[in-house]
């Protein structure tokens, strides 16, 4: 099953071939273990839910472009609280998840034919989006041997090689679960300035981290753009709303897309939004249960000789390199399915040159999907 | 306060202005009549919020990228029940809003540069966003003499002209209300396969016709693509779904847009759509609403001698000449909500060449506001 399409340009998730044959294999009346999906199990916190609830009987009217502005104070606190960053509401905007975030940030800022740096192994969207907007993703590569995390030296060698117009940078990232520490961020801010780079951070696995805190390039600099989202942190994936914070000088660029291209984000994920941001106490509960279960797959791993490069400094994947069983993981993902039924993402998914040879878990499930899972695992590799 | 920006390009919508404003006079304390949005004053259906509410105990995670099968379903029920029309629910996306439908269709179907053929007036999205995503707009004028409704000899005429690769065209429409008959659509529909243009059909006010049951255009074809939402029948603005309908050929490729551009539509909303389209009584009881709006409003505004060049075929807006008051509604709108606390969009967020001389209002709100509005409309037209 190894595909022929092009290294670059647009292409499907491949993990929704895994999701389309784990619907068949649960048809046929047998288990499917999902350790495929970055979604968190539970709801959003109770509180989220009862305001939700109580906003149903009044009309949900389109919210001013940006996002009520309610919402827009209850971030500005939020990063004073958690970051000591000082923001402007009028440099928020609303999104509907990180989704539209992006495209609001790539449309916002950059010209057409942009090139765009990101990490591979990455989240794939960003190389697809960045292709249907006529830009280019500039790939630096990170490392296994590095932790998978990216360092200011590997932003200058790329930038050497080959100039680039902005910087998209997740940490904790996806696939890997890697954070770089507060010291090195910094510098990747400060060599993005030095090099004439705009920085955009990717946030949106902050709070899910099992180190050290999450770090916000607002922390360093008011010249980032940071996307950020409800989705995971507070449990609210399928509630499609994140929010940006904008380098003044793209603020009315910005609104004026987000006004033609999306209007506005939902109106009762907004609501909901609100809420959450005062009910981390839920979300800590949640991260304490991934936090468990990061370590009962690591040590289940680790028996079958299998590790994480970096254990999982934070988000809730691990990044496993199968290379000793397999070099074509979409095959290898679709086998231990229908033998064994777990679900997991093929790394072609988010390294289309060496992805081959990883395969990515997800630990955001319950306890006894990892338990269950890392018996059937077990059970597959021992066949091989 | 006439504009200097260009003809061409992107720019806000000038209602933002009059809304911010209208904010600081009610903040004043005194009353505005809101005549400038295009959304129902009425939640949607009981049974839609009683679904959503019992919904919100679950976890709600990602959809399936074209959204939930359920849904998808009951649009080909809506399909062969409302048109006759027979839909593969392959070939249907759900979307956030008809918003992102727009982005889906042209990036889906067109390469860049494309040219696409809207109406002027017509709604000031579809400019800004082919602009934002580097197409281009080729408007088509429709005249008030003609009751603003686009012909096939109109699109010939502009074909002939300058060449372009799609239509976009909504009927009912935004801001004229006007509706084009079977007849007229049908052969529009035939001119632009003749021409090889591809057709793309914005159906979101459907229903809200006011002389003849709304036609779709997968009555005469199954190459258009369709656009609608949830927002305007069915009372959901700020609930942002909608979806689409596509030619086969474009399935695969808009569907990996969708999973990378946008994840999938919020989960809540894909709840409330299903059973929203089961409850077309409570929206036809809004219906009515509208409908006697309509006519108090062309009555009132008929008495200052100001007419409605189709007195409204669908929709609820009333698209009014006030050439004899002002060549620039943008100022005369603010003088307007100034004076007698009346808020209406300005022609030139249709119509950047002609639009300085008209004015939007909508009648979508209650009677009591359409009634006290032609009050102030009087007043402040005694005046002048």
């Amino acid at each position: 099953m190894q595909t022929d399409e092009k290294l670059t340009g647009l292409r499907p998730f491949y993990v929704m071939e895994v999701t389309a044959r784990s619907k068949l294999v649960e048809a046929s009346g047998r288990s499917v273990m999902h350790m495929e999906s970055g979604e968190p199990g539970a709801p959003p916190a109770p509180r989220v839910r009862e305001a939700v609830a109580a906003a149903l009987e009044l009309p949900q009217h389109y919210t001013h472009s940006a996002g009520q502005i309610e919402l827009r104070r209850a971030l500005v606190d939020y990063y004073r609280e958690q970051h000591g960053a000082s923001v402007d509401p009028e440099s928020i905007v609303v999104t509907m998840g990180s989704s539209s975030g992006f495209i609001l940030a790539f449309l916002g800022a950059f010209g057409p034919g942009a090139k765009i740096a990101v990490t591979r192994p990455g989240y794939p969207a960003y190389l697809n989006t960045l292709d249907a907007l006529g830009m280019h993703a500039v790939e630096i590569p990170v490392t296994a041997a590095a932790g998978w995390r990216l360092s200011a030296a590997d932003v200058e060698a790329a930038y050497a090689r080959e100039k680039f117009d902005g910087l998209l940078f997740a940490s904790p990232a996806n696939p890997t679960g890697a954070a770089v520490t507060r010291e090195a961020l910094k510098e990747i801010v400060e060599v993005c300035a030095r090099l004439g780079v705009q920085f955009i951070s990717d946030e949106i696995y902050h709070g899910l981290d099992y180190r050290a805190p999450s770090v916000s390039a607002l922390e360093f600099t008011d010249d980032a753009i940071i996307i950020n989202s409800f989705s995971k942190y507070y449990c609210m994936t399928g509630w499609r709303v994140g929010w940006m914070v904008l380098p003044e000088r793209f603020n009315r660029r910005t609104n004026i897309l987000q006004q033609n291209l999306f209007i506005a984000a939902p109106t009762l994920s907004q609501i909901a939004g609100r809420v959450a941001l005062g009910e981390r106490e839920y979300s800590e509960q949640q991260k304490a249960q991934y936090a468990v279960n990061r370590h009962v797959l690591a040590e289940g791993l680790a028996q079958f000789g299998l590790a994480s490069a970096n254990e999982g400094d934070g988000a809730f994947y691990a990044y496993i390199d199968f290379s000793r069983f397999t070099n074509d993981s979409l095959n290898f993902c679709m086998q231990m399915l229908d033998e064994v039924g777990v679900a997991a993402t093929p790394g072609i998914d988010f390294d289309r040159r060496n992805g081959n040879r990883f395969v990515r878990f997800s630990y955001a499930g319950t306890r006894a999907t990892i338990d269950e899972g890392l018996n059937r695992i077990g059970d597959f590799l021992r066949g091989r």
